[in-house]
């Protein structure tokens, strides 16, 4: 299949690998479809929120109720995810996986959620193991029904007041990097607020010593966070198309690669992201990104600017012609 | 002004500047357009073809008909350049600069041939003072027609199998760095074939040493590359977005930057290549490319890959919600 693939794509008329990342993306588009002819079908991005009783120790620059006033701008259109939602076309699913506010039963959100906020890692584990396990269940039932409806390549963002720093936890301690190499500005803090944020941190992390991923992912995780982890995983063996998002999208991708060892070969990482840490990352996960914006927003912002090129590789490969059908001379 | 946009960019709901490269783009955009609510309007790819004499010596991995069959190609939309334009709604001009083959009367191209290619620069200067100036002319007003039908977005391609020799020979003379530095592997040789196309462009180089741009021009470019460079100062003079793609539209942009020494900071980079030489191009030119792909096909691809981004600043701009006007907390 792989070779069949190649030649393929280096019989199109062009210099082979002259399309550089598209070629790539393309050859691993087909292969997670199994076929010559690879499609997009509803795209979708899914935005989980949560909140952070970490957030209560002002590890972020924003305050707590920024994440629920966030989810009411996703519901009304006006933040960056909708706009580039709309522009290429993606389908965007917002949940409530644990936001620390009361919505209203009618609000178009996907309403899942599993308590008011995880709790602050600075006092207690983030979750319990069984709540984590549930928020898990959680995201792959919801993949489970996009995928039902014909939906077979998702994008995963997050919006979450104190995540970036859970994404850090969970980074130092399934990679064995320093912390402070997992730690970046998150929202925009400056070097005092760095140096209080790598503080709070690091007290964290002292506390608890988790051996299996599922333990990791409840202990410094968070809601969103979780139920990501779980949709990903339902995604992948679904063989849907996973787009990976930035810093915190990562995190859940990195807990997921601990419990499915493959799943990070076949995600699509969409960006390196403005966050210090999140090259680390992707090293630690073999990912190379397709984007370098310096973004640094979440929400799945970057999987949605990434998106035009999976279009690309998959365009590229169903409608270019080839040398032998356009009568063209190879350099052979 | 400069200050009112950036005020109208940090208002919007997110971190400033987590939008990164994006939100640069906008204020460029919007700078150039002179106003707060920019727009993208008849978006167009314009591709320059033309031969070249120095084909003959074999600095090129394919033989020189392939520059008028990848034409053939491009009117009959098999080639990647009418893949990506079809996907994100761009128009596609092919131009015969000075191709070495006639084109049918019919054929549904930019006739503006003016030679069957540029000479051999091993043998005489690649184009007389004249011709470049007639290219440059051709240029301006097929430009100047677009711009009159609509147009106020448009990026640069080529074809000419040769002209990375050309564009490598520009680059040097233009910017004085080592012609090794210059130099990469075009459509693909191996180091074999890329020291053979050293000695070869090291040959022409220490045949002439004119000063004026114009002359440099003349004398290492080519058809198109004139062309297009003529192109480029005029979309620029008109306040359109000039879109420049890989590293033969560089050096249609590096030799108009001696013309006009202003152009380079308006123009957008759509992406560095994979063509050695390209990264110390764009330095050299202050210039911030927004993808890193690893493309070297030309064709205009890498402009109309990223077109998506320049409809993301744009929207963004224009659509995001403020943080008063969502009634969101921000962090002062």
């Amino acid at each position: 299949m792989k070779n069949k693939i190649q030649a393929l794509i280096d019989g199109k008329t062009k210099p082979r690998g002259s399309l550089g990342k598209i070629e790539e993306l393309a050859l691993k588009i087909a292969l997670i479809q199994g076929s010559e002819q690879p499609c997009l079908k509803k795209p979708t991005i899914v935005v989980f929120a949560g909140d952070h009783g970490l957030a209560d120790e002002g590890v972020s620059l924003y305050p707590k109720e920024v994440t629920s006033q966030m989810v009411m701008n996703f519901l009304k259109g006006g933040a960056a995810i909708n706009v580039f939602c709309r522009q290429n076309g993606l389908e965007l699913k917002v949940v409530d996986a644990g936001v620390d506010f009361d919505f209203p039963a009618e609000a178009a959100l996907v309403h899942a959620k599993l308590g008011h906020g995880s709790r602050n890692i600075l006092r207690e584990p983030a979750m319990s193991r069984e709540q984590c396990r549930r928020a898990m269940e959680e995201g792959r039932g919801l993949v489970a029904r996009e995928h039902a409806q014909g939906c077979n390549v998702i994008g995963f963002g997050e919006m979450g007041i104190g995540n970036s720093s859970s994404a850090s936890l969970l980074m130092h301690k399934f990679t064995a990097l320093p912390l402070r190499d997992c730690t970046g500005r998150g929202s925009g803090h400056d070097d005092k607020g760095l140096a209080a944020k790598l503080d709070i941190v690091q007290a964290c992390a002292g506390l608890y010593h988790p051996e299996e991923p599922l333990d990791v992912l409840a202990t410094f995780g968070g809601l969103e966070i979780a139920m990501m982890c779980g949709a990903m995983l339902e995604a992948d063996e679904r063989k849907m198309l996973v787009l990976v998002d930035g810093f915190i999208s990562g995190s859940a991708m990195l807990a997921a690669s601990f419990m499915n060892s493959g799943i990070a070969a076949r995600a699509i990482f969409s960006h390196v992201s403005g966050e210090a840490g999140h090259r680390a990352m992707l090293d630690f996960l073999h990912a190379d990104p397709l984007l370098d914006l310096g973004l640094r927003l979440g929400e799945g912002t970057g999987a949605a600017l990434a998106y035009p090129l999976l279009e690309a590789a998959v365009n590229f490969l169903n409608e270019m012609a080839s040398f032998e059908s356009a009568g063209i001379s190879d350099k052979d």
